[in-house]
């Protein structure tokens, strides 16, 4: 099994993310690679933190999960090889491994140093195609992780928003936006474990409060409603619509879920 | 052989079709994954159709088409696999086969309830994950159709626009804009038998007529030029420029090819 | 060995590319295609050139580069295979290979002419389909060059604008604009060697000096900072930002290297 992702920040318009797959053919012809996304927003570590979190458990074991968004490419930042039980994790050391890490029992780090596996020379400025994509690629070929560089006892958490959670309310915030205009929250499931389910209401922005509902179809068309989603969590959505565009929603935004009184009636 | 191509609305922004390739490739690991497209507009069925049907045949034989374009997801709507003479095709039961399987001979068609081939659990938001992508997958892998789960008689056709062919004129609508601005309309090259092609000009938009030569270049730079395109239908172009933005085309404009009556001279 | 490289302006949303794959695919099964871009601005040869250019070198030896930025598809212009020492370049004779190959040892020229390679019927619109996959694919399976027409002794090199080395100064331009905003310049490393390059600062619009340094972070964020990019030409960049929105740089723009005199004092 041979397979790479790649989660970056590069964007697919320049020839940043083919030279980077160009590098790594020629020292493993036998890579599949996998484009999780190019299109996380330049240098934004919490969103590849997501992307790679939400997408890696589905790939088949043995799978190298490489995520280039590297703001601090060519400065002091660690470049890190993580073994875990299933996979092996090559990225920087800014926390864009993290989430996907925190669902994984991790075996070893290892600090990236040994130009005998980068491309040589090594330039200041693209360290995708220079650094990350032949370390995958030897990763793959079968070098062992070892041989990458010393071992590191710890790594960058990205310090992860947590919704407060009540007895009567409990509170997050959006931290992502998909295609859809969907607005995903940090909202998991087992927050509402303390709250009856049936009587929970969800508002954001002070509108007014939106069902709870298992998929988005549940309401009429044009209609808000909130599910829980394939990542785990309580996403803010319109049935057939954008919600993020209906609700001018973004990113950062409190998403309350609040319990009904049992002598309040439903609003929604 | 074992090519899927996948047809989404999912945009590359979100981890929606790494993950998707994730899960076709843990069951499946020789599957060879081809993106037709996953720009289709959220929701739009109609497009998704076309773009399958533009583009399937240019496949081998054996080749397994997956097109996911399902605002319908967590709903009643069926899901459904095709057994053509030639392919297979998997998607929603919404129409979005339906432009492609018209131009197939259809030899079964089955209803897909075996949830032995979907993941577990099946959310109720992201059946592209959990159970459009490994049903294909166990389909590349040999499982028979028959297994997925009942033969059906008949799938959702969509009511896709005709062109009003007449004595001296046909008139069609717009139904794809392309990357380079060119209008495709639903006016198919046989459309024309009737009329004496040296003698047709295309009307937009009450703009003025345009002529129908075989290739782009065949007019100056800038100038508007109708061709028969590489679908099969008359696109309406500009040489070297959009001819959306130039003259505000948009899908469901109507086009008309008029035949000059042989006492008019040509006004192009 | 068999990747072919596909460097294009169809971008992603249509089913161009897509299809050309379906093509190479039922040609040459074991075809490894790697998108270099799609996103090439339509019809803009000098872009595809540049790409293709900064992007060939990373692929192992025996790699098919194609390259479809097309704007005469239909009309006159010839279309090219090329083997160099290391490569095969396809593509059409208007200069989209030609800043690759003034990096190669070119062998043959050869005038695609041998409709045998191609699709039947080919249309008049879409070569990318018709003619440019199927030829490469026939090339990646084994045809060899001399079969595809006859040998040419020439092809048409873009008129690249090159920088004007001075004593005291360097001019040239921008000549791309990344995803990240950061403004690649036509001025290469060497340009400098008549220069103290710990006295130069680089302007661009009369903006006022920016000092060049090795990498983006070496300047606090949100600062102006020129570095010798991955590609090894002057890059404008802003440490964390975008350098063409922030000082609305675009492709064309001046730059000018200069060395400070002995008895000025830097102003960065």
């Amino acid at each position: 099994m041979s397979i790479i992702t790649l989660t970056t920040d590069f964007g697919v318009a320049d020839w940043f993310v083919g030279t980077m797959k160009g590098v790594i053919l020629g020292i493993q012809p036998r890579a599949v690679l996998v484009d999780v996304t190019h299109e996380i927003p330049p240098g934004d570590i919490r969103a590849g933190a997501f992307a790679l979190a939400a997408s890696h458990p589905f790939f088949p074991r043995g799978t190298i999960h490489l995520a280039v968004v590297d703001p601090g490419v060519g400065g002091e930042r660690r470049i890190l090889a993580v073994q875990t039980r299933d996979f092996v994790f090559v990225g920087p050391d800014n926390g864009v491994l993290s989430c996907a890490l925190a669902k994984e029992n991790v075996e070893a780090v290892h600090h990236i140093t040994n130009a005998r596996f980068f491309l040589n020379p090594v330039s200041q400025t693209f360290h995708g195609r220079d650094v990350f994509a032949p370390v995958a690629a030897h990763l793959s070929a079968g070098v062992p992780i070892q041989k990458l560089g010393p071992p590191v006892r710890d790594y960058l958490r990205l310090d992860w928003p947590r919704p407060r959670v009540g007895q009567d309310e409990t509170t997050g915030e959006i931290i992502h936006i998909d295609r859809f205009g969907n607005a995903i929250t940090n909202i998991a499931d087992s927050a509402l474990s303390a709250l009856d389910r049936a009587r929970c209401e969800v508002s954001v922005k002070r509108k007014r409060p939106w069902p709870i509902c298992c998929f988005y179809q549940a309401v009429p068309a044009g209609k808000p409603v909130a599910v829980f989603g394939s990542s785990g969590f309580l996403e803010i959505a319109v049935n057939g619509g954008s919600a993020a565009r209906s609700f001018r929603l973004k990113v950062g935004d409190r998403v309350c879920i609040r319990q009904r009184r049992h002598q309040e009636s439903s609003s929604s």
